[in-house]
């Protein structure tokens, strides 16, 4: 009975791997049959595009709609490539309407347009109006189908509409209460209900509801959803009105979406659409290569500033000796701060009116940092070659940590204010900025020092 | 009555960071009274520790304590530090016992056993259970309390029993069904007994359980819990007897905080315990510099590859010019693909047997990117310099893309083998390891064109 979610993972793999490779359906259908739903998700989520569709025919046809509801919506339009027509319309109208929102985007349009006619009219009504809200709004992800009460109901009441809807409603576990025209009151979760005696009225049950405007960056709701504590959020449009719910499950989703995001960038990359395993070489180098080609132009501005500082360079040979550790240093103190202050951001620690805050404290983090760093640098280079060269060292160390550290502070924030996602501005971006203001201050202050 | 949840949060902030400074405490408490729990938790998060404390304890009892729960356990410390002891062991005792355990590990030890002395016999029982885990594992996030069913129960008994628990039990949505020693053997939702006839029983309403092992890493479960899409996860001990259940909103807390050490740890720093803005200088400090002194004596290492290659610099200056753009785009691209597979092996898209896979893939796309960054430099290079230099500067592309893909997508692997946090084989450490490979691959690349 008893067994560990991972401990047969890699049987598991292998054995499906020697099915698929076999091209023995039955021997496919075997290896998967004893997993459950996220066990099988795992194990599809590795394979190639072609292996996923062979081994996710093989599914009962239960399990097959449990799995594909759950894969994100790259994957279920690759899965859905594989069907037959009528396949295809059987499972997009098993999805829950703010599922089928994100597969659409990834389907071509004529596709698209075509499965959103095959549904039913309710069906059809609750998914248009889903998509009518921006890429990125919270309105995208909420699940429009709400278990309403009224305030002048009774427990009792309320109790029968929540037994009424559970087959259709997304959640059950928190109602939400509004008035004749669908504007939010309160929210009464399903425990106080239980927990009330059945004439009690829901007006003295429901509290004030946390809530969002549908309009929200989704990210941006999950985490409210996430730092409220709620299983279930409210959505309403800009009157007010009760338009859908969040689900914290939902929230999840998006949060890991949000996350898969940021690292990317981070490690300047585009996120790929797709688990690791099951992404194309091409399509890996396509996420990599624009963001690589910017950082490589933007690094020929340190060719330019070597350049300007040759004939210093050519006089003292020495002194290049120590460039890849002066702006590797300072690379790494700029990366510190960007990621700290990303993540600050993203977490709505630190908003971009910090700004002047935010950049104080970097530079005295940067200025700390670079003391120390430039002390020890400047001992060790004084005794392995000369003071002066130690002085020079030690130095640039402390005014690079100085500055990248303010410049990792600030980049950041400047993304946000500009609307860009502040990750973009991320670490090898800061980098190269940091390599070519770095290249100056050494240059300039082993200019001083050496008197060259 | 609408309002969005952060249109005034400056506003607000201008407010409080005004009434604090002026010590008026009734002032404090009028701008903090309008803001709902999440709100006040925002707030407060970006004060200062005594600004804090001072902030909290104008809060209305009931207020605080919600408050306080959400805290992170280093914050809970903290504020428990300015409050007298009574007050301790009344908000440490209205803490559930999983909320408890973190509080326990940031006090001091006398501290700790005291209050853990002064609960009552049951909660004090319980919390001593979770106590007894491993500091990762789940079974110390998980909540003891329960509530549980036979499967030869009819629904209406099973019910009463969620009836008589709706003031103890963390959550009252699923019920975990049990044999009489306490072997997991289903779960049912509440929604299931709410649909089934009040004389069906358990045993034909339950479905196999998804659960973890206690001693299951806390991240696993919780990204487990995520992909599983259940709101509560059974947690059983070796011999799968119940023992607990992790909830979806603390799988929630446990991803955040495993996110803000990724993130922290990709950027080269220890993740700060408490919010930035709240987290002293010194403390920023302290989290930073350890790791970029071990980085800055890594670099240490170019240092002596430049110095081992200083005749063939000083024969040809021109050399230098291309070093900080060619290691700063090996950097990148390590950093890319660390950044990636470090990600894709949190997720569970990757596991340590892939490794083969991983380095080959990683090999060609590393390849292919060089192969165009290396074109690109060889035909720019040659334009405007020479034609030697430019197949210099377009192999040494080809060949630094190519090993540090590899080895970006090796490190974290290698991590993870090691048991080590992949995270820590981090984009600065790969890096610095890159920058020296790279210095090398550059040098014995020209001295075989040039025929230095």
């Amino acid at each position: 009975m008893i067994k560990s979610p991972s401990l047969s993972f890699d049987t598991t793999a292998a054995l499906l791997a020697q099915a698929l490779s076999s091209g023995n359906l039955s021997r496919v259908a075997r290896a998967l049959q004893p997993l459950d739903v996220a066990e099988t998700l795992e194990q599809l989520e590795r394979l190639s595009t072609i292996d996923r569709a062979v081994a996710y025919r093989t599914l009962p046809k239960d399990r097959a709609l449990e799995v594909f509801e759950r894969f994100d919506a790259p994957v279920q339009a690759d899965l859905l490539t594989g069907l037959q027509d009528a396949q295809v319309a059987e499972v997009f109208s098993a999805l829950s309407p703010e599922d089928r929102v994100p597969l659409l985007d990834e389907l071509p349009a004529t596709v698209a347009s075509r499965l959103v006619q095959g549904l039913g009219e309710e069906d059809r009504a609750l998914t248009t109006a889903v998509l009518g809200y921006p890429r990125r709004a919270v309105g995208r992800y909420m699940s429009p189908r709400v278990v309403t009460a009224r305030p002048e109901m009774m427990a009792s009441e309320a109790l029968d509409r929540v037994r009424q809807q559970l087959d259709e409603a997304e959640s059950v576990y928190v109602l939400a209460v509004t008035d004749s025209s669908r504007h939010l009151l309160g929210v009464v979760p399903l425990r106080d209900l239980l927990r009330a005696g059945g004439t009690e009225q829901v007006a003295d049950l429901m509290t004030p509801p946390s809530f969002v405007p549908a309009t929200l960056n989704a990210e941006e709701a999950a985490r409210y959803c996430a730092d409220a504590k709620v299983l279930v959020l409210p959505v309403v449009d800009a009157e007010g009105r009760l338009v859908g719910v969040l689900t914290v499950d939902d929230a999840l989703r998006i949060l890991e979406s949000a996350e898969n995001e940021d690292s990317a960038r981070s490690g300047g990359s585009e996120p790929l659409r797709r688990p690791y395993l099951a992404t194309p070489i091409r399509s890996i180098v396509r996420a990599r290569v624009v963001w690589l080609l910017v950082l490589a132009l933007g690094a020929t501005l340190t060719v330019q500033v070597m350049d300007i500082f040759e004939t210093t360079l050519a006089e003292q040979v020495v002194l290049s000796l120590f460039i890849p550790l002066l702006i590797g240093t300072g690379g790494n103190t700029g990366n510190q701060a960007a990621t700290t202050i990303t993540r600050a951001l993203a977490l709505g620690d630190v908003r971009p009116r910090d700004v002047v805050k935010v950049v104080t404290r970097e530079v005295r983090v940067g200025a700390l940092l670079g003391l120390l760093l430039g002390g020890l640098g400047f001992v060790i280079t004084s005794v392995i070659f000369t003071v002066p060269l130690g002085t020079v060292i030690g130095l640039t160390l402390l005014g690079v940590c100085t500055m990248a550290a303010a410049a990792g502070g600030l980049m950041p924030i400047l993304g946000k204010t500009l609307k860009v996602d502040p990750a973009v501005f991320s670490n090898p971006f800061i980098s190269t900025f940091v390599d070519a203001a770095g290249l100056i201050i050494y240059f300039l202050i082993a200019s001083a020092v050496l008197g060259i």
